[in-house]
């Protein structure tokens, strides 16, 4: 072929869309059942981009049909006091989800945090237990941004199964949690996974290897041409602003891959925005879904 | 050198004992403090090789000064039955630790048992909070068999930071546990860590990688010659029995590397028995310890 190659861009954003209708029809089901799914967002401080993410979770809670509760609490909010709303949440029958939006205020521990949220409401899937039973390949919810990855692939048509993905990054949000899930002896696993990070040596000999290459590290343009094997699937999990004097706002969205080289060379690549962003969000109404479903 | 290689060999045996020595004086600190190690060891049914290894463990503890209380449950048993047991254990102040001994019948529901633990007396390790917290990096029990491979390459000068460790095999008592303690980033961690498995394509080439790989796939002498890597450290978490007339029992116990021509290539090996083995009984006891030490 003489023409230039270019990755086929997997659309996030559309699959996410896709997700969210079905969504929609489980809650109208739930609705019907005398259950309507409520999802309590909880934030402390005024970080801006916590509050963009809230906004967006809420609105996509709304659109599909559950019903969100927001609680802001100040900055100077004491561990005790967020500890006390946790736990009124965890009573709430109202209440099927609770998600704590971090990063949380330094003075709080956010170990203590995640830990208190009820595991049948943590939609985040940050409690030691569901961290727990996805390692242990024993059910639970799952964390969004990986269960978005996933579920990226699945409806995108492409088998884990088998294939060597290379994770780079090893956050409790990402890296860890989406290693843990993709090498289970489970439907839509059981790949190879080898996790990668900032202590990794020889990092390129194996990022070329991977057949899914998972860009989680949290640095802009990280992921470059020649770390990547002709025809692999490229997933950018990774968001960052960079300043962009051309750009109406001043800055623009980046992920952690290189995406103008990267998709001339990859089979597969999604972008940044309207890549695994949307997916995340997708896959939290999912989890408030399911832990609204009443257990028969 | 003309000399034949000889891979140096990890005296787990040995490396246990000093381990059980200091656990000897941890426990005699403690009984200066009016608390007495107890570990509660269940066996339900009568699985000979379950016996062996009760019988090794109630020796362990009784050298070490640690108070073992055994209860042995007809086969027969129901889960309510033996829930009703571990519930009076997780209230026994006598008790600091809880072993259920695996495998159980298959009519009790293992997950359940082990999810009725306390996570404080937990000293197997395979509780979902405990997984979870050794994914997320926050602490908790640590399963035995992952923490004694650890802790050998510890005991034995070889750093694991940088390196790349190939892990075969992802059973929840040792594969998925050992990936997910090694890829921390933590003292005595900070690994790139691969997990293979048997669904994985070109095992060899990634095998070939390894400076640290760990058979854990439960297959007697799978891991040969060409698999190493020329200097690699090998851990061989296996054992099976093998038919041998020439033996006086009639068997002898293999791993799941092949010890004879790996060692010839390793630069480090554990042999089959006196290598993990007796390193999983003597974290069981470090394990034990942690958990009968009042918090401060």
């Amino acid at each position: 072929m003489a023409t230039k190659k270019q990755a086929r861009i997997l659309d996030g954003k559309a699959i996410a869309q896709t997700i969210r209708t079905e969504v929609k029809d489980e809650v109208a089901a739930l609705v019907q059942r005398k259950v309507t799914p409520g999802l309590a967002v909880v934030l402390v401080g005024d970080n801006p981009a916590s509050q963009v993410y809230i906004r967006m979770k809420r609105k996509a809670c709304a659109e599909a049909g559950i019903e969100s509760f927001e609680h802001r609490l100040e900055e100077s909010t004491t561990e005790r006091k967020l500890l006390n709303l946790v736990d009124k949440l965890n009573q709430d029958p109202k209440v099927h989800g609770i998600l704590v939006q971090l990063p949380l205020p330094d003075h709080i521990a956010e170990d203590r945090i995640l830990t208190a949220i009820s595991p049948e409401k943590d939609v985040d899937g940050f409690h030691p237990v569901n961290m727990g039973r996805l390692l242990a390949g024993t059910g639970g919810l799952r964390p969004c941004t990986p269960y978005g990855c996933q579920e990226l692939l699945r409806r995108s048509g492409y088998k884990v199964e088998g294939k060597h993905v290379v994770v780079v990054g090893r956050s409790n949000i990402v890296g860890k949690p989406l290693a843990a899930m993709l090498m289970q002896k489970a439907e839509g696993a059981n790949a190879t996974v080898t996790v990668c990070h900032s202590r990794t040596k020889k990092m390129t000999s194996l990022t070329q290897q991977a057949d899914i290459l998972v860009a989680a590290m949290g640095q802009a343009g990280f992921v470059k041409s020649r770390m990547v094997r002709e025809g692999a699937i490229v997933l950018d999990v990774g968001i960052s602003r960079v300043d962009d004097p051309a750009a109406a706002k001043g800055y623009r969205l980046v992920g952690d891959v290189d995406f103008a080289s990267v998709s001339k060379k990859a089979k597969a690549i999604t972008p940044v925005p309207g890549g695994i962003g949307p997916m995340t969000v997708a896959m939290l109404l999912k989890n408030t879904v399911k832990a609204a479903t009443p257990q028969s």
